[in-house]
């Protein structure tokens, strides 16, 4: 069994959805595993990851309208809100995400549909650097 | 270690909640794996993998009206609509339950509680074709 | 490969969140894995498993109120009534979070952030004793 590990750092800017993809993918190619298991984590608790379609920027732009929706920066909504009015509902939309995601890889080929892209979302009105780790074993 | 790949080919007919358990179940008994893992793989968008309740029909119905109720097919609710009324709702119920889920195999059986059962849920109001990957590692 | 397996019981006595965080890093030293996954399994449909900011109770409590809202108890509102008030919310809080989690082992420590801690969060009103398997693999 072989294990091997990366750090991916992804700069935000604001809100918004950023596409890994085509790094994880070059990562599983570049260690040349051939069948295992690739575990993504990111190391926040106000950014997450998502699978989702990756071919229409108008899907990327509905769910983050759809999270602002359902945890709205709200004065006096929240307990939570020493760290501004953004980071409660960040770390909610990211309760309702994933922070850790694994996949298969099979011939070779991270194992995802033909309109399926792995996304980091960045809750937080600020940017960021975030930390996705990506393990792959196999 | 020793890897095993499966396509399970689930027909549906609209929205609708599918057990697997039965199909996974049987595919970790065949291929006679001691201890691992065993990660599923659903390769769509608007189609998703829940752990839920198996033994009452009507919890799998107020999930689907829950799921309806947060995401609700809308004319002029979302921008993304080219594909039909109910694929951003679909985007969005997949975004809140899980395409990829890892489960562990210990002593030649699944690991699930006697009340969980694994199901794949059809978020698309036409039937599809569903490709649900199962991988066992171990 | 080497594989272990721990039975972690939480007995809980009521709606709350418990950080399993230490438990499961203790675990993960008393097997002395350098490198490998840690699969999570909570065994039940009405508990389930989120990572989420360690630091701030305030932000736990947010959380509890926050899935109160989404997946409020009101007679009535769910057709699955039979086991309580509290049962199909609990089923609906379970749906949104996760079940089953996957986590990296790296130099012999668990892959988590620095605000990042694993809880076990209890959805029914009355305790119970929760069963979360832990399950490393390297």
């Amino acid at each position: 069994m072989k294990q091997y590990f990366q750090d991916l750092i992804v700069q935000t800017d604001g809100v918004a959805v950023h596409s890994i993809t085509r790094e994880v993918e070059q990562f599983v190619a570049d260690c040349g595993l051939s069948n295992g298991l690739c575990q993504l984590s990111v190391l926040h608790t106000s950014a997450s990851l998502l699978i989702q379609e990756n071919a229409s920027p108008d899907v990327q732009r509905d769910i983050v309208r759809f999270l602002d929706a359902i945890a709205p920066m709200e004065v006096g909504r929240y307990e939570h809100d020493l760290e501004g009015l953004d980071d409660m509902p960040a770390h909610l939309k990211t309760a309702l995400t994933q922070t850790h995601l694994t996949l298969s890889v099979r011939n070779s080929r991270l194992v995802l549909g033909t309109w399926q892209g792995i996304f980091l979302l960045e809750h937080r009105t600020r940017g960021a650097s975030r930390n996705v780790q990506v393990h792959l074993v196999g």
